[in-house]
């Protein structure tokens, strides 16, 4: 078959992907026009995934779609927003085989579906390796998103889910869960919407939880106490971890969690423990905002020096940087 | 100095972005909160400009970046759409020197504070190559969008500025004039807002001006008469073909003059030629949009073959397919 060309590339890239609510004129003009829903404001964001980076050559085309999708959302669920809208930028090396474009595509709708999200714009270019950049709208009742600034003192860390299993899928031996958590995460939408009005502040666990605890605490002006006895941990990680001199360091800086951290002020934590209920989501209590800054990790009561603050995506964090290819 | 890390990169990278109309929360958070203006559409719409496919060595940082910036206002400039927001990524191979991508950061901001839009949202990856992929959120009228897909038979073809001159601008020993359409394109915005209620289509010219006018027809259930004596040429076009065998194939194949092409009824054209005046834009008829499918180019009356139908962004087009390498 001859190769395709960059018009017929688009068409059936972009085939698989559904119309939806607000989208008047989605992929096939010059740009997509859409309908903002009236009453709300808009929320947001870019990420991208990038080959030896964000993915490796175990990912299938369907995973590296729906990561490069799902860790946008993860964003939007952080402000509490309810996602409209997806444009998708490809990036591909000339010699790429049009059949696993077409199922990075795949990837992409079904995790577009998954969230009654419309994929409205598309554009394909040619590239030395291959890269997803996606852009996710969405929107949230004005005046009403989480943001990280929000924190207060006394305020209780929330995380949602498990932490250190996503790192952990990138082990050449991980078992179904972390790889599953590593190449198709799910990000917290419903927590994130059922949050609203109830946390302070909210940020995105992607770079490792001390790392984006730090981004919260600064944003809000103000420190934490972390009590490393209480993350979060799956069977799969404790077992992985056993014997290790520092078994607590994939869920404090391993990054790619996409869980949800949260600030919430003490007499709410009623309120947030029945919408996690209702969204089926799992919440831990792992420490409490404080006035006096900085982050502190205390472990059986005591500080616990940590090596790593976290996941720098511009050296590739501990993906690159530790000389380790991805799964 | 020690190389910045990704938060710092993208503070120093973000620094001269302005913030703008309706901007609740920029850069810094988890997204950003934007307030659509009420009574409007959002218009929306992804492009990415590659190292080596869509800018080589010779261009400046600055030039980078404003070209980044510059090729999706185009597409709005096409709908009709007022912009106002952009998002953008940077994919930035790890050993790449901080200053320079403040640079491109600065060229950025130099094309967004011209069109008075905000830049509010970034992320930064690692990446083999320097990519960047910028995403723009503009507004319309309700139900006033141009769209590719309004032509009617008889409506008059429309193009603005001239054409050929940034393909031109690739050539060794291209002049100013060409250097610049191709490093630093003037998005038709005034003269595509004044376009609402007079075209009945429109498209901008990135893929050659065949090729684009080919996604019109199309859209438009139609086919076209193309008078090649009528384009518009500047005096450097004409110098450099002086003596080609196919001395017209550059303006009509060449790619990346982000102008537009507009269908206008007859009975509009002193309407769109008095929108052109106030755009300080010029205008000039090339033809018209026909029943019969297909695009037939004339050239005093006969009938023109050309070799090449335009710009596959894919293949790298011209570009890379003729194994010429970047200005």
């Amino acid at each position: 078959m001859a190769r395709a060309g960059e018009f017929e590339l688009i068409e059936r890239f972009t085939r698989p992907f559904t119309r939806g609510e607000g989208v008047r004129v989605g992929i096939g003009d010059d740009a997509a026009v859409l309908r903002p829903p009236p009453g709300e404001e808009l929320v947001a964001t870019v990420d991208a995934v990038v080959a030896g980076v964000h993915f490796g050559p175990r990912f299938t085309p369907e995973e590296i779609g729906w990561k490069s999708l799902a860790v946008n959302l993860s964003d939007l669920a952080a402000m509490g927003a309810r996602p409209l809208w997806a444009l998708v930028a490809l990036a591909t090396p000339p010699r790429a085989d049009a059949a696993r474009l077409v199922r990075i595509g795949r990837g992409i709708a079904a995790c577009a579906r998954r969230h009654g999200i419309a994929v409205v714009g598309g554009n394909v270019t040619a590239a030395p390796v291959l890269s997803v950049t996606v852009t996710v709208l969405g929107s949230v009742r004005t005046g009403r998103a989480l943001l990280r600034s929000g924190g207060r003192p006394g305020d209780l860390l929330v995380v949602t889910g498990t932490l250190g299993d996503a790192a952990l899928g990138l082990e050449p031996g991980a078992g179904p869960g972390p790889r599953a958590r590593q190449r198709r995460p799910r990000p917290r939408l419903a927590l994130g919407r059922g949050a609203v009005g109830v946390a302070t502040a909210a940020i995105d666990l992607s770079d490792g939880l001390l790392q984006d605890l730090g981004h919260l605490c600064r944003a809000s002006g103000l420190g934490a106490r972390l009590e490393a006895d209480r993350l979060p941990l799956t069977a799969a990680y404790r077992a992985a971890n056993r014997g290790s001199a520092t078994p607590l360091e994939g869920a404090l800086t391993g990054g790619e969690d996409y869980e949800l951290l949260l600030a919430v002020p003490p007499s709410r934590l009623g309120a947030l423990r029945r919408a996690a209920r209702e969204a089926r989501t799992r919440v831990t209590v792992v420490g409490a905002l404080e006035a006096r800054r900085g982050v502190r990790v205390v472990l059986g009561g005591r500080p616990l020096r940590t090596r790593r603050s976290g996941h720098d995506h511009l050296q590739g964090g501990h993906l690159l940087g530790r000389g380790r290819g991805r799964a």
